[in-house]
């Protein structure tokens, strides 16, 4: 699986070239790409300015030496380069297993051109069999906690390391929905859009055009559309 | 002015009764509401709890003795009342003067009843004079602005007394749109739901039943829908 996702962390750091201002995922495979990149500053002198997804990620790019700004000290972002927990045949997909989704959606929005890169084990006909990450605002959480619970959408608070709720890089929790099967992502990312409380949610439709897919033959797939 | 505010708090104050859980509202005009439960609490043994919508509201109702609940700790809210700071014909309205709203907005989402109560100058036949607050995640907010100044919605940061952009309650940005005229509130809404890195606007459409209105002839009008 490793494997995969460097294969794809690798194929998707072609994509950038120098001059480029540089949206950088989180998560383990969106890592690989970050590692490539680090290696390309450092011993092919590629000049990109980064802009990282989460405080996971830009501790890993600070490392490697990634020239870094903030999302809003740049005017605006050339391509993003992200993972995915699970990717559909329209790519429509989930993310935010690495509580990550806010900050990543933002920069996502941002972004001139914007690349998922998943292990196939990430495509699937229907989304929902990954749990769809929440972002909630912590005042009157409990309450939203159980209008999920009442429109049966089994919901779960996102725990850290410790057993107690995740706090987020942006000071919200997280509510996992454990849906089994969207039917209709764009309905349902409209209904969490309007509720109140509700930060941002894992659902990010139409957002993407090109999926690289690594494939258990250790090919590259490029899914556009 | 102030004595227009002070009678439809003390008129709203009536709806409360012994036993409720009620949610108490942000401004110059709900802290008289606030201020006549206070006075009920201490001098007719009124047995209430408070929910509070702000951190002000918070310090007000706490100085009067009025018992107070964290709204995650309450099965439901069963009275709100607010102030607003525009509302039209058809009782949707601006909040967020006070910059809490998305504190009042969750207060007022889980309330079995909700009422506006305000002086006359509030009423207006389309919303938009006054400024629309949208409060904002701080990462990217840049990037928001320049895509709210794109669409002609001529924002502003709310700054708060020491010039610094201000920090809400929930730890966001506001960021003001002078719209001028609000022709279709369902429709702006919709598209304010949806714009990644909004997490809450000051639009309340449909909330309300009743608003309390009190007319310069010193008269109290109660509107209902």
């Amino acid at each position: 699986m490793n494997n995969l996702k460097k294969l794809v962390g690798i194929e998707a750091a072609k994509f950038v070239k120098d001059g480029m201002v540089v949206g950088l995922g989180t998560g383990s495979t969106a890592a690989f790409f970050v590692a490539e990149l680090g290696r390309r500053v450092a011993e092919e002198n590629l000049q990109i300015v980064g802009v990282t997804t989460s405080s996971v990620t830009q501790a890993q790019a600070r490392e490697l030496g990634i020239p870094l700004k903030d999302i809003d000290e740049v005017a605006a972002i050339d391509l993003t380069v992200d993972g995915a927990d699970e990717v559909d045949l329209d790519l429509n997909g989930i993310k935010g297993g690495g509580a990550a989704l806010l900050m990543e959606k933002i920069v996502a929005t941002y972004s001139k051109d914007y690349i998922w890169i998943a292990d196939d084990s990430k495509m699937v006909e229907h989304l929902g069999a990954f749990p769809l990450p929440v972002e909630v605002v912590k005042f009157g959480c409990e309450q939203l906690f159980r209008l999920f619970d009442k429109l049966g959408f089994n919901p779960s608070f996102r725990l850290n390391d410790a057993g107690e709720r995740l706090v987020t890089d942006m000071g919200n929790h997280i509510i996992d929905l454990y849906l089994e099967k969207i039917e209709e992502p764009a309905r349902l990312a409209k209904l969490l859009d309007e509720t109140v409380g509700v930060v941002e949610h894992g659902l990010f439709n139409d957002m993407v055009k090109t999926v690289i897919v690594g494939r258990s033959d250790n090919g590259v797939k490029i899914i556009t559309k």
